[in-house]
């Protein structure tokens, strides 16, 4: 349950008292789903009606294009959802669900990624973006960059131009961010792979 | 593509141009997921910036208790995540997140709940709720009841108390709402089953 393996990164940008409590609530679950896998549980911090606030801020203080630079925050099933429509409204944006392989209504295109078991497949509806609309692509982990560059190649595919990402988690050591064509990226606080 | 089916119930507290303009944005799709069904589709209403902030407009203003007699907003994955965490940090309080039997890290309680066919089961952390927190629960749709009846269970089961339930799309006919145990509830829009 130490925290002391967490770094802070762009989160700095909130100030130490802010991004230390913040920081306080990230859970570290040793083994979980599977042997040798470090979880890193952020539903406390969501739970927590004062760092839910330090996040969006943080989110917004490092945002890693000008706010005006975008139209619309895309985001992942699942666990991008929590993020992507908060900090969308927080910004006043719109938010643009990008869902797995059929939950979405069609028309949609899919990307298929390759995970480290297999292939996932994720979908967004064809008409969620319009011709050279501005999107920023939120989520809460980078690992492998896999996801990311999925999310990126879809929402191009849609017609739309991809101006940066924003992450809360990174994990050192996996070069996810190389994947993302030097696209302008923040990532809030990273910790060993 | 009719809207023509669709009634503006609690919605019409932000007033006509505003839930109008909402409404014209939810899609209708007959026979997704499959024959026989009418899919709604919300996906249009998040990603307009405009429509996103009158959905949160129209959540709070029909809020069925006050806002200061809730602690937290709770919300199920995946489309619960939409709204949930959004009108958490649109309210300034926090967000607790049910989730798919599997996904959250131990400890935690679950709760199954029966569906058209067979069972699922959804998942909170033991530690997310403290005892005798006072509870919103927010999901996209209230059909037949059984999601808002579990997550309901889950919540008290983790100590929580539940004030009352906002939704934001109810089917009619399905007496969906009177599996709450009288709990206070609004919904935005209501169409037939």
């Amino acid at each position: 349950m130490t925290q002391s393996d967490i770094t802070i990164e762009d989160l700095s940008k909130v100030g130490q008292e802010d991004a230390e409590y913040l920081v306080s609530l990230i859970r570290t679950i040793p083994g979980f789903p599977k042997e040798g896998i470090k979880f890193r549980d952020f539903m406390p911090v969501l739970a927590d009606a004062k760092a839910l606030r330090i996040l969006m801020k943080a989110l917004e203080a490092a945002l890693p294009v000008p706010a005006d630079s975008f139209d619309s925050i895309a985001g992942l099933e699942a666990r991008g959802f929590l993020f992507g429509p908060a900090l969308a409204v927080y910004l006043g944006k719109g938010f643009i669900a990008i869902r797995k392989a059929g939950k979405l209504p069609p028309e949609t295109i899919g990307e298929e990624y390759d995970l480290e078991y297999g292939t996932e497949k994720v979908e967004i509806e064809t008409n969620a973006i319009e011709s050279g609309q501005r999107v920023l692509i939120v989520d809460d982990l980078i690992a492998t960059g896999g996801t990311a560059k999925a999310a990126m190649d879809l929402v191009q595919a849609a017609g739309g131009t991809v101006v940066g990402f924003s992450f809360v988690m990174g994990l050192d050591g996996l070069d996810g961010l190389d994947k993302l064509d030097g696209r302008p990226t923040s990532t809030l606080v990273s910790m060993p792979a």
